[in-house]
């Protein structure tokens, strides 16, 4: 149940093509410091508008830091917590909403963190890991639990760790970890010079 | 000056590393549509929350509608017009805002668009093409001439196309196009455990 590759029209990068959400994580396996580097590295080279990197991505580690881990684990929502309890981090990714060189505000700062994280997905896939970027948190409990300041905005939790036991995981969790991933239309998200006309292969 | 290696502790993905935004593009190149759909099947499998895919991506290729590239240009910043004129894909990145199974606001809309035009730029990058993404554009203008609805905030535009002649682009660009490509000290980005501990390798 590892490999569920994207179901598309013409080839894609196989990474790309590769990278998936899934519930079932190895709770045991360790994530090795060079290899969390390799996620952070990923995210630090994204482009961002003015070069800002308004990304600040806080790393909580069960195998070297629970308390972190166990509050990260807390933010979430009750029906994320029973899979995300078994990822190895859980990443918190936070957007700076104001731009560091005059203060002002940054229309750009959750934007450009949604393109960093996606490079921390992307580069789990690369090593053989896994991803799993979770909404449903507690951003006002997240918010104080981590002392976020002001102008930081919690986006998302992102789970990472290698694939698990999917005989382990929940009941009720395992159709959506078998069934194929699905994608609405393309054509009514991506247009062809104007929003009236969608764009067909 | 097609090569631009990110500088990383320890090695990342290739094409995670290779991905830059340069400003020479070529003009006459055309972009064929089976790389143009491989661009839209790599956002299209970007993860979401709840699924939702906010994004709407408009494709404006100067070599199959002059008139919506024309229009697309016509939105950017001046100093971006000096390069963005020779691109061959001018792309509309914009997230809706709400949700569609409900009508709420959807918080994560412009984090997930983030993440699927990271997608497009990496796509672009592991076909041979590049791919230079703008928030210096006049958003209120693009919103009239693409007639977006309330729900559609204009993000970036991303050009797209494949290298041209550095000897072509203007004077005062050379500079940035022969640099070395620059981060923040990543420490000041990624954290350990809480946002006192600044993540040391």
């Amino acid at each position: 149940m590892t490999e569920k590759k994207a179901n598309t029209r013409v080839e894609i990068d196989p990474l790309i093509a590769a990278r998936w959400s899934p519930q079932a994580f190895d709770p045991e396996r360790v994530v090795d410091s060079e290899t969390v580097m390799a996620l952070l590295e990923a995210a630090h080279w994204a482009p961002s508008c003015y070069n800002e990197q308004p990304w600040r991505f806080i790393v909580c580690n069960r195998h070297d830091n629970e308390v972190a881990w166990q509050f990260a684990l807390s933010c979430l929502m009750s029906i994320n917590q029973l899979w995300a309890k078994n990822a190895s981090l859980l990443i918190v990714a936070c957007a700076s909403e104001v731009f560091s060189h005059n203060g002002n505000s940054n229309r750009w700062a959750q934007y450009d963190t949604g393109a960093a994280s996606m490079n921390i997905c992307l580069q789990a896939t690369s090593l053989g890991l896994f991803a799993h970027q979770m909404g449903g948190f507690d951003a006002e409990r997240a918010r104080e639990i981590f002392k976020l300041p002001q102008e930081l905005t919690p986006m998302s939790v992102i789970a990472v760790g290698y694939y698990g036991d999917i005989e382990a995981i929940e009941a009720g969790l395992v159709a959506g970890e078998t069934a194929a991933r699905e994608r609405k239309p393309l054509e009514s998200h991506f247009f062809r010079g104007d929003l009236e006309t969608p764009y067909v292969f």
